[in-house]
């Protein structure tokens, strides 16, 4: 069995390819897709393809919806999301994703630190997992494969 | 023809009192749902019905699952959702809301301000219709009912 | 707004009708859907309509079958369900109700005394609410109504 | 044709490795999914990822979300479901598997001991196929296979 | 509570007259939807509406093209569903009508004399509850509003 | 029984006054819903609501998202579509709504004339009934009501 | 591309291995999937397999529900389906089968002679395609992989 | 990953073509489906298999219920689509396939010269991405494969 994950939250920082490089120690047979972690390329693969925009709302429109084509083809591949929330930022795209995906019925797991439960509480609530590092995270996909 | 409109969006202030007074002066055809709009009374709704709880998490746990069983409820009676986010609060649950309104078919006005553009970008490309003021989404629901 | 909630469990004993009364003491605008609750009826209610069979095991495969005919009707006309475990029955069936209801996404309340929480624990995780007693479910429910 | 099966139900005894087993002899070309079956890395899976828990409440209910996280990714990932159901124990979660498995359009297979058919006939309404050893399941399987 | 109930079969004979009378005497609160029961205006519908047709098959096209719009809009409105199988007729329309409710999660009463077991038995197998008579649908339809 | 039906197609002209009148004088018991008829306040209405845009490009971007947030609104009450084609638009968005409403298995009545056969052909396949005039589509409507 | 085609229909003669083998001669990559093709197999499958049965329409209920099985399986695998109605039999169980493709978005080819054409006016309407030959059947599935 | 994407649209000039081309120079791991693109095959594929028809309705209707069985198959079969209009072709049936798309869930890329954007505003709004060249929308599938 392989499964496919989709890595939602912010692309600052490298913990996607933290969680990636444990994974792979731990030989879990998983893909995982995320979206552009390119923060700079993700800001602007809009006017980079589509041409210069008029205002900056009409620049992060046209970004929005290449990377919401991007989220939302990889989200329908996977069998899985992962939707990770640090101090730093609001990142209400990844409450989106999450959501998105439990109402495809792709159980989630939610990474988030204990400090963040009280605003969290209803996305927690409809999470199937809550944890609070990405080893627990990986933890859980592991669980799925044993016996 | 009557719309049932949720009012997804945090509960500071009165914007839905006001919402609701000036659909009533438009004479709009629609019933509005809400989540509980007390605050405390959203926060410790949990171990008011369920009893006391060990710990600050299990609080906000339980009483999460009873407003999440409220928002389900009323959002899948609902034509239409008008989701609000403002500056001082994360609403993380607001976004969730908004998606899940979405995933349902249910078309979806966003309310926020100009400064909120770039962190709402991608659930701004999700929602039908964007704009920043109360009275200009119900200018909106309005011209539903027009012709 | 008025609700419909169909109450699924066992048909022993007069829960249904303590929960009813208790409903309309508090004014709630909820019609309740229920199983038949007479107990014999719903065990004969097969040869009753279609005639005597040839062995017990047919004798509740046609009764259950116009069981489930009422249920699944009742179920989909229902906006939410209650669920009610006791210790003395196993009601797989209830437990079958309540994950159908989930399926179809109806918010599920589920009532059990906490003894019985090591064996309901999955069923639990995939309630929206869970309680112990009648008034607490209840709590619920009304809360839906306040603002 | 290859075909994923989840294998729903009691976890105490061998009852999954004499199917896969028998299937194995039979060369049916089929994928096994199961809960996790040593009963104690299940009880305690949630303790052993998230930590210690407060109450005995609690561990459950961690444990039941990861264990649910795996049934449902697996369950999704199946082609059909066979549930199998002995004198012993309630399990109330493989009713609602079941229940789960049929709402999406998932062909179920019951195994029961004819003695269970009272409290089971229901279930057994909605099930496809209704046998009482698992050589009889593993003929069914075995018949898609012909021709 | 009002059901609506589509009785699918034949369109010869009064058997809906007949089932409606006698839902009348039994004060059932049930409006019941049907095909066009004027058998040649049935057939001609698509003529007498569209114009003349080059061909027999073409005159069929169209009737059928305006009978299925007619079956479409009135199951999507329906409760559940009555169909009747009779000796005379093949009535390929009513196993797809039946079908198509199974498909909508519309519970269904099959109606057929005992010696068109063998060819239903599909059928029979997917309907929710199978009786011989009108009365005996009737009956089920009562039990539903029991209590 | 109330019908409920959205009346896609172009804004010139008069053919919904047209048809809505007939309708009232064959006492059909029909709701008709309509895109916003007036040509100008359709282009317009998102400058209206949301303010000056910096480009036609917006201006009409603006405005279609609130156009489609009220039919998408509109058609998810309807409980059939009647798409008008005529000789002198491309109405591109006739044929989305059609296409909409046939996966929402909302049954589509087709007005063409026989001059446009050739290029509507595809969607012709799709629409349950295909008519040349309002008269034939108002025919089709009231053939469901009798009996 | 390889494409799932499941083929309905009654399992006399021997139009499916006709039509295998001119698949096959015409070089399509396609896997055709079948009920049971050996009559009495198919008729005392349950019997078999879960043992005598006390009435005649026990041994046809028994079977039906395992051959509803791998029908169910089956078709949920398929890509499209392809539904032969002849002069002989009545089967319903095809047109039940056709009809559940279609509520699944499965596109129907329909095989009939043309004698046929006025019973199966309604069922030829929901098909995709209706052709009188095995060869035609072919030739539209051949189409698809052209280019 | 490799990923499937229909190409919808007019069938003159060789625009898939010069995509396919571009988009193995890119060494992109997509499969592209299409339409027949030979446009007197796609006119008269019914005729070829079905037979001479009474009129050249008829002649159409046959052609577009087998264009439509391939459309429906390969947009099933697609994990996003790609919409080219052009100044030329009314092609409404490009619209009912955007359409078709974005209600199965499938992300839709517009392709659409700046001329077009008044009469396209619309379907513009539902798509996920819209461009004006062939090479923007390759930019955009290239995107999803980055990292």
């Amino acid at each position: 069995m392989e499964l496919n994950v989709y890595l939602a939250g912010h692309i600052h920082g490298e913990w996607r390819k933290e969680l990636k490089e444990k994974a792979k120690a731990m030989n879990l047979s998983v893909n995982f897709f995320s979206p552009m972690e390119e923060h700079d390329r993700s800001d602007y693969i809009g006017e980079e393809i589509i041409g210069e925009q008029p205002t900056p709302l009409q620049r992060d429109a046209v970004s929005a919806s290449i990377n919401n084509f991007r989220t939302q083809l990889l989200l329908e591949k996977s069998d899985a999301v992962i939707a990770l929330f640090g101090d730093k930022y609001k990142q209400w795209n990844t409450a989106m994703d999450a959501s998105a995906a439990i109402s495809k019925n792709k159980p989630l797991i939610l990474i988030r630190p204990q400090s963040l439960h009280h605003p969290l509480k209803e996305l927690e609530n409809k999470a199937q997992v809550t944890v609070e590092t990405i080893d627990q995270a990986l933890q859980v996909l592991s669980y799925v494969f044993e016996n």
